[in-house]
């Protein structure tokens, strides 16, 4: 089972996150290129880390929004988006070879992943900007998505990822954040949903059923305070029972 | 001889020379990467109007100044430059793959391009983001520049340029554009030139000496009326004196 | 009758449009405020040669989008977008006293005018924004729109504008531009139908009837090929009809 | 005696720095305009909390680099940065007159304090833009810079400032940062300088002599570990002494 996480979110003077802490937890990496978050020093700096403890590396590609961290839909025309995502991945490509690994999966982040996992005209877009960088790179994002399909349609891979944290629908989407309920903040049932999702003994929905599901990735959260042993107690959990943790991608 | 131009110099709404007309007369294209000019859409169409015809794909990096157009020279620690241009180099040639070509060699903009002549550090930086992309990618720089001697220690191979319509002392070094006659505006002069230049006649220098240069490119503008036309000439005047153009790079 | 355009609509090395030439002929220049376009030397320059002949300085306040130009629309929230209107009336506000004029009302740009056109919490935010500044601004946008009824629940002066060069549907809306006649080029019958809307005679319709309207302002295009000649056509059609021009606020 | 301290940097997700907490100890508040930092809710709600409880509000412009937290010298042209500047100025006013309060003073940020300090043009720039906008606002300086030799040149009231946590050399020079000893740590030793620069009663120099000088404002930091807990405990010293607190400017 896969771990990742978004990192490389700090800007110039302003850290988020604690990527060293992160990298010794995930097996692979969303790393901000510049669009959302990320500057050019802030991406050398976490592809180095990434690539000095065998972490995959994804590009974590946004709206280019810093003002709104890339968390604000943008209604942009698909071949700009196309172009927006190829010279993400491009740029954040430089420092992940220069740190002798490479960029092998992209993530849309915020806005952008919640719009091509609903909007065909967005998904394809960025299918298509992964497809000519490399078509070998893997896409990760929601399953049952609309990003998913683009993907498929392209012949290029996509990997689904689950939310430890968050509570799940029986239909397998995810409970809204304006729900009570919806993120979950207990340590020890979090864990046990991990290893839940990464056995296939499956979770408790949010209305007490069960919910089989075979997610390529798990993500776990960087920036929020607790975040770090958060996710320390998930890889735990996932390691005592047995599971082994690798990258997807790569 | 090689004939370099600026290009790609657009961003959003905004047009600057014309591209698709330069292409037409350059064999060496220095595309802007964004952060002093360029968007991803415009790095997109240029890199393929290059492809297409042949014509070489530089990265022009410049400062992170888009309201200065990368003209004023910017305080910056070398390890955020070499940052910063590693950057743009990956993510134009994320465009420059995509249109079945690649970045093939790399000419800093503007004020660094000042300032990387005579700043070692600058320049080192400059050199470092281009040897950490790829070492065998050109450098086109001054002769005779800080430049072109990091370059040399790096192993990095660097190009050196002139300026057909631009007076020279009897040193070698462009006259000050703040000095009357700094730039040539008769189209037939520069052309003669552009032809002494590539053949190693010598140009006539500001006061009135002979000066000899070998320089592995010319550089040609396109942003300022008439420069489509001049650019022209000077290739109309080269080709009629036999001198066979092509590429330095790539 | 009040003759409206964007104005100042360049940045940096860029250029848009003949900004001083429409001066010349409008009463109302939306000056562009630094978020989609303009910087502060373009927005000193154009609210200076405003202040000298005497026409009205409007904040033209867009989504921070500079590479989109402000046409994409943006899901921001309200209270931010209230801030980033904010902000921009108070910069050009700089510009427009230290000219010894002043902003004497607010029109939302491009996406943003759209969409706040439609929807009441865009249209809110900007009112809001309008109001914090000085409850005595004008608002300037679409008759029969979300901001003209924001404008009038908070007691703000809205004026509504009119397009001489667009065709009418018979209830008084714009024919997208997607239909094909959308936009009249025929000079003469744009000068007609301007003083057929500034008289209260009124315009034909796509569909060949009549409409009445009474707008408060003609809006005149400044940056297409030959915008100044037919914005030139359309005042002298209104002076020519006995129209006599002025600015609707300050 | 005025406290005065760097607030409102954060810019969209990224925050720097407590900015409430300082509010409650500091009697000017230099506030980011969106240049270097500080976004427009940023800037919305620092001005809202400043002038509830009565903190002069100084506008804190620097140069239009957020990748660089404005610390990076830019070479630009005075018309341009007197532009830059107003436009920053008239941006923050329009939150500090929406919160009841106004823009009383102008404080120039990192490099542009430090190059402003020492360049006359640059100096003049930035008092040109603070004369523009209203001649009567007060300029936070470095004493015996050209900043203040330019404001006295522009009948324009300046104010000096002087740093508690600071080594000073004989000359009333502040020690570079790169001499150990540059900047001092232990609070018992800040307060009591901070209580000889307010009383007149000075403070020792690096080399162990007696410096006298009137400051018409400390500066204290706000973003560093610590900060707040050492700015409570320079205040509470000023007061013990029987120093009283207040604006110098507004």
């Amino acid at each position: 089972m896969d771990l990742n996480s978004d990192l490389g979110e700090g800007f110039g003077a302003w850290r988020m996150g604690d990527d060293e802490a992160m990298l010794d937890i995930v097996t692979s990496a969303n790393i901000a290129c510049g669009f959302h978050a990320g500057d050019p020093s802030v991406m050398r700096r976490v592809c180095a880390m990434a690539a000095e403890r065998g972490v995959a590396i994804g590009a974590h590609v946004g709206y280019r929004d810093l003002a709104g961290f890339g968390r604000r839909a943008l209604d942009i025309a698909p071949d700009d988006l196309a172009d927006d995502v190829l010279y993400q991945i491009g740029a954040l490509d430089a420092f992940a070879r220069a740190a002798g690994s490479r960029v092998s999966y992209v993530k849309p982040h915020g806005a952008l992943y919640n719009t091509a996992a609903v909007d065909p005209e967005q998904a394809a877009a960025v299918v298509e900007a992964l497809r000519r960088y490399d078509p070998g790179l893997g896409l990760l994002c929601l399953p049952d998505s609309e990003m998913l399909r683009e993907a498929s349609k392209a012949g290029v891979s996509a990997f689904a990822e689950a939310f430890a944290d968050r509570a799940y629908t029986a239909e397998g989407r995810l409970v809204s954040r304006k729900q009570p309920g919806a993120v979950l903040h207990d340590a020890d049932e979090v864990a046990t949903r991990a290893v839940g999702m990464a056995t296939g003994a499956g979770v408790v929905t949010a209305d007490g059923g069960k919910l089989e599901m075979r997610p390529d990735s798990l993500c776990v959260h960087g920036d929020t305070p607790g975040a770090v042993e958060l996710a320390r107690r998930i890889r735990d959990g996932l390691t005592s029972a047995g599971v082994k943790l690798g990258a997807f991608a790569g």
